[in-house]
């Protein structure tokens, strides 16, 4: 299975869990077509569902249950779309793109963009515990995965990451400390997540190997994953991207360029990824997804 | 046990749970100081934590252990404070005073306002996950609370009633089929929630008799806290109330004095104080506090 098999299964059960609704006064109980399709718009705006793919890909290689992950999956990608939405509002980076469409407050205004954004973290966790409920032979699994996804996202995670990020560029400050804090929390903790939700439903704790090799990657993968972007941001092709380029460097952004030079950036990158390989030691040819997804992001052009 | 009472519980572990934050840069998985800081602007604004004290005194009630539900109902209370932050901005009701401060986006900014509300709910979720994974005795009672909350604050509750309420704002037009969802989802299922909350965590199953009365009590309590808030927006006091009276009307917002007039009004209410009432029969004497709260809420001034 590649990334991009994983990632149709992703699609489609998205596309399942949040179907097109018309418009009608919405009965007691019931989801507002406007909610729904305001989600709606933002989470099947074709995103490449790498975090889920890599949250179904582990539990394969671990001999979880690709069925019971599959609602864990969809809800990181949930939360990840969330996240999005709020961050193109005016109020924080103000982007009227992305991947190649007007954002959610151009299309449904700005009130709405942030209820779809509450929403679809709200959605994110009524699933996850509904999923829960569903397999009781499981709980403590089910409830620990959730806690990674949920943590991951949460103040000391990525709101915490963006938070700083936001106040660094409006404070015009930072320093190489606070950098690696937003890489670490904006970026990384949402591609570690995955990989500690699998392990929770197939039951590992915390304190085994496999735990810690897995974040290990996570952690690798992510600041490779952001490395990457900022040479994009150099490097790359607006039309590929879908994203204007040269902001970083216009808005006077600390990145991995900024600090180390492209071809700085470019040996660090390999170095990250080199290190991510090695902690896949341990599952040996069982890890080839992710080896695979270490050649594939190195070599991204978007 | 009164109002009071257990609002002054309330307010100390809310205090607890999230103290002052010195300003330093944050360790890596660390809540940024700002972030925290911002949270807890709008949770420790003097709120009434009518919600979790509902929660508290329905456990205490039922036999649940009030040890176990004093997180959930602490949950409650921040996302009910997310809502109001989310509710406050710009983009929403615009709204730059609540309980007599200035609200969180006039002094923290539109983009830290959105990440403090963000941050209150994805805290209330982590903190009730911890809860349940210190309570296995009671996994699924603790999954259940969860669900209840989280349900009654997600796209088929609260998110999708304030969604409603935005649109109809916008575009001018409500019915009364629409408004009755408004109210039911906006107002009532948060005041719902905590009863049924409570409720799962006794171990009650929702086709349970006194599930049953306990959604009924909420479903006429939280009209008739909507029936109440109608009133006094036509005869309370700006000072008393801490916020602005006349806004309704002024707006030509469809509401219980709009629709039956200021005695038809209070006539509805008196009949949804009589229904509350009805419905907490089968507790008997033990639910002096729900029947002291109708009295309250009937007379309050704000």
């Amino acid at each position: 299975m590649t990334l991009k098999d994983y990632a149709a299964l992703v699609e489609d059960r998205l596309n399942e869990l949040l179907p097109e609704a018309a418009e009608k006064t919405p009965g007691i109980d019931e989801t507002p077509w406007l909610l729904n399709n305001a989600m709606r718009y933002s989470l099947m705006a074709g995103g490449k569902r790498l975090r889920p793919a890599m949250l179904l890909a582990c539990a394969d290689m671990l001999g979880a249950s690709r069925e019971e992950a599959m609602i864990p999956a969809c809800a990181l990608e949930m939360i990840h779309t969330y996240s999005l939405i709020h961050d193109d509002l005016p109020g924080m980076d103000n982007d009227t793109l992305r991947r190649g469409r007007p954002t959610n407050h151009v299309v449904f205004g700005e009130g709405q963009a942030i209820l779809a954004g509450d929403g679809l973290l709200s959605l994110a966790v009524e699933l996850m515990i509904g999923n829960v409920m569903a397999h009781p032979d499981n709980y403590a699994g089910g409830i620990r995965a959730m806690n990674e996804i949920v943590r991951g996202a949460g103040v000391s995670g990525m709101v915490g990451g963006q938070c700083m990020d936001l106040y660094c560029e409006r404070e015009g400050l930072c320093d190489e400390r606070m950098l690696s804090y937003i890489h670490m929390n904006k970026t990384a903790r949402m591609l570690i997540s995955p990989l500690r939700a699998a392990a929770a439903l197939a039951g590992y704790a915390p304190e085994s190997p496999e735990w810690k090799a897995l974040t290990a990657y996570g952690v690798n993968f992510g600041l490779l994953f952001q490395a990457v972007d900022d040479i994009l941001d150099v490097v790359g092709d607006e039309k590929t991207l879908g994203k204007s380029v040269g902001k970083d460097a216009a808005e006077g952004k600390l990145t991995y360029v900024a600090l180390y030079g492209l071809e700085g950036a470019r040996k660090r990158a390999d170095a990250l990824a080199g290190e991510a390989r090695a902690s896949l030691a341990p599952f040996g040819g069982r890890a080839a997804f992710f080896l695979d997804l270490l050649d594939s992001m190195a070599h991204r052009a978007s």
